[in-house]
């Protein structure tokens, strides 16, 4: 390799620390808030956005919260005591949008976190978070980045949900040592 | 196609109805009140086989019985109360294997479905319901396939799965109607 | 349990039977040859009908056909000289649909299985096959059931698209011994 | 929310930047030449991790690399030409124990990402790359974390596996904007 880990890793670190430092705290306070009050959360994304919701789904249900991924195989109904967590850069990807507009039907309040504030997603949101990364709209205010395709903006997104996860375990005085209870003990 | 559907179909049918009457009623019985006197159920198995176990596990929770496959996003933890189903039609495969050996910290009964008697697994069942396919260990008694690789046991499992599927939903006087209640409603 | 494997299980043989016989040969053929001819073969369907569409995918693999579910990991970019195969009962399910419309910039092929001639999807597909199971829409012609939800259609799908490989199987002169060759091997 | 974003995420990014400061060059640098000379990569973790693997294994693929999750659906088999990259924090996760076990029959070289370098599947790897987060075991050297579970280690993980991937990019001269090609385009 003539690029050495830290070199490469540094200019990675230096993305995230900028993108983190233009996350909003009264929206991300508000984000929180609303998936601790909901019945169930509920959470949608595409590629390897998904996999960073699937691992924050994984994580709330080891904090006492009621979440599952839209698709799997023992998601429940959605109702309107529920929230939609809809997870998008761009703010336009088809299948999310697609669920969001089925869900209207039952009435759970649409939470998006992406960069694009006036995507389809968006406006339907009752909450959102921005992330300003790079998407393959170049919007305006987004942050650059030397990765490739959405790296940063899936970095920044599991950086930021996790940090949620610690805010409501805070909030929940919750004791680590109690966390395994809850945790699949199978694999 | 110089083969027709029919013609193919006809042998797939003949195959499935052959390997459907040499299922036991007895040790079905068992298996059903198992699944349904479990606190909770996990279902494992490798493939193909595993796709099946998740559409029964689906099937499961719209029952109204908490059920899960192995290493989904929202898996809990396994307690001698619950239930762990493998399939596995050599009773030989090697996660299922590693998972039943973990379980058995925690103590839930394990019932096996597959065609191996004498494997591995079903020697640490509980309860074994055999449907006899071939298995690459052609073992005596296991039924010829015309199919490719364990398509006969795939789809028998399948079968036997919503039979006892529908064996419960019959015993817990489920009317179909209220069923989409618990159905997922997004997609 | 008051009902017995063989008498439940007879049920659904019955069904399957009715099923089966329903299809129609020249547009089983049709479907097919698509499908052997294609480049490549991406999936979609929503639930259970998703997950035997993954068996299938699964099976065309060993079949020596490059074929992947939507959403997969490592699913590729659709061209024009690809198919798209949706299997849904009614034609109507919503993540297929919004695929079926973003697939119409790439241009591939839209296959349908189901058990809707007039619905969004077949009226985007080039060929259709019809497994006239009871849908949600209760249209006229669809079999009756008495299993819960879609159980019927899912299980023929299973059995169609298995017939269907075989016919393929059959077609490419392929030699069951081979098979295991492109198998995973590692679980 | 009494805990802001920002305390929280500052807590995070501190513990990030530590671990990061603790890999080897030396050593991050022969597992991307090692997964860059692969004839195939083949990933395996579980939970959360396996979360990361996918994310990665997606990028690899992006960047013309041909890699698979064990278990996924289009899984070919293994072979001596290629590698399989476990990560586990503990290197004694039950699953890819076993499937380094069996893999041994195919001959692959095993790599190891994990913060214990005494464990099984340590002891199994041609090639290990430390990243020294807690574990369930408490080893010695481990870094402490206020996060939940593993939180350190999956996100150390996922920063990690992009770091190597912009290593590769950089490697091959990939120019960022030909990489859209080979993504999928449908969701």
């Amino acid at each position: 390799m003539s690029t050495t880990f830290h070199s490469a890793n540094r200019e990675i670190m230096a993305e995230l620390e900028t993108c983190m430092a233009a996350i909003d705290d009264q929206a991300a306070s508000e984000m929180a808030d609303r998936i601790l009050g909901a019945r169930k959360v509920f959470a949608i994304g595409v590629g390897r956005v998904m996999l960073m919701l699937q691992a924050f789904v994984k994580r709330l249900n080891h904090l006492g919260i009621e979440a599952y991924c839209v698709g799997e195989i023992n998601e429940p109904a959605i109702t309107k005591d529920d929230v939609l967590l809809i997870a998008s850069g761009s703010g336009e990807s088809a299948v999310p949008v697609a669920i969001a507009k089925v869900s209207e039907k039952y009435g759970p309040a649409i939470l998006y976190i992406g960069s694009n504030t006036r995507s389809t997603i968006a406006g339907m949101a009752k909450a959102t978070l921005r992330i300003p990364c790079r998407t393959k709209l170049n919007l305006p205010g987004e942050l650059a980045s030397v990765q490739p395709m959405s790296s940063m903006f899936e970095q920044s997104l599991l950086l930021t949900l996790d940090t949620l996860a610690f805010m409501i375990l805070r909030e929940k005085h919750i004791v680590l040592s109690d966390l395994w209870q809850k945790h699949a003990n199978l694999e």
